[in-house]
């Protein structure tokens, strides 16, 4: 295997993306089929103004962002997501969000991954999985 | 069955949710189990600034949303998401969605429905499905 | 479009497989992007020998394949799964089922098809969708 | 938490559905929220009898009945699936699979389970989700 990105630099190719930086997104580890990200609370996530929690499809964003980057060791970049599925375990109330992804099995053509997201309390918050187009190989 | 909400009504339920105002949601249409809304572009959605596509969270996102209110002429109301998928059909360049949600099977617990995105050209470009709890019935 | 295969053409394929021996299948009807198969009870696919209801894995198995021979038409033939999912709708009893796939997107790499299951009397036993690796085109 | 069912009170559960005994399930671990299962190779799970693999919808049903029997140290017995989605890993050639399920979030009305399938080499076929109905608890 070739060394692994730098936490740095998955951070540089993460916040070239506008919703990416709206997402407010740090980086925090970078392993062999894994990334660690948080996403910062900001009020437009919220969907009901009353009870405060953020809308599942915040938490489906970050599913699918997570375990697509959790490629990047390999990929060195995002892929297209030929599907993503999600699990809603517990209500996210306001507070940042850590974002845990893994690849299940890496492919030539496409790789499967999970993203597992937790709390400030470390609370899992939902969970989910996604199908990620490989690039194809560069011609030597 | 009783009245279909109004246009107007599911509006002002939807608008209540600062996610759903970031979305810039415009319902068009309400049915029997049926909902037709309109989110509007904004640059924050976009993932790769070369490309200028949209990111797939939001796809999902409005798949989420879209197809839990496809319920409200039964519930009345936004409800909790049990857990929901999403297949990628096509990139989302610039330009508003067209978001069409449609209950398959209702229920007394949950329900699933599916949803269907289309950009301005009428182009499908991801569709998918949900499992939402259904609100306890109100007791006499 | 090339002419679409026979119903008879598309039995013999598919009665090639010993599983799909066992399942009982059975092709009603061919059409572009669609297949119409029924599956034979019988006593093995009961999972609760009381309440006598056919098990998930077999409509999930039911799902698979004919959202896979939805693609026949362009296939010519089954095609591997990438991955797939079913949502249950209600108990299946004894009883043929009668499953109805389709594709929803056609791709050169892979498609998305959907599958319904039916009882004798009609009703709505489960539906899901699958995405599926489409064969390399020949050389010329 | 109560003690764990032992693996022959569950195996004897099992082995009460016709399906379980088609699919000849042994139980070998019993854990908490955790179970690994056995299936048994027969001829009639090939789909292509060239190449010789076993269908996915043999997998699908392995998947759906470990992650749900994961369940088995709370709810004592299979629980009724809300919705299931797999991924396929690799070809399952002739051979017995070992089956590893795992609760991933257990609820009140449903929880979350996750399962991977193994051939006798211990590489990973496939995995997959399952969502199941929780039993009503019952009263004193």
């Amino acid at each position: 295997m070739e060394s692994l990105p730098s936490v740095d630099s998955v951070q540089a190719l993460l916040t070239r993306g506008p919703f990416h930086q709206w997402l407010g997104l740090q980086v925090l580890r970078v392993g062999d089929g894994e990334i660690d990200i948080k996403a910062t609370w900001r009020p437009e996530w919220v969907v009901n103004p009353d009870a405060g929690y953020t809308h599942g499809g915040i938490l489906a964003a970050l599913i699918d962002l997570c375990a697509d980057w959790a490629l990047v060791s390999t990929t060195g970049r995002g892929v297209p997501t030929i599907d993503m599925r999600v699990d809603y375990h517990r209500a996210a109330m306001k507070g940042d969000i850590v974002c845990k992804g893994k690849v299940v099995k890496g492919g030539k053509q496409f790789s499967v991954c999970e993203a597992s997201l937790f709390n400030e309390q470390g609370q899992l918050l939902a969970s989910g999985r996604g199908v990620y187009a490989m690039p194809a190989p560069k011609s030597a």
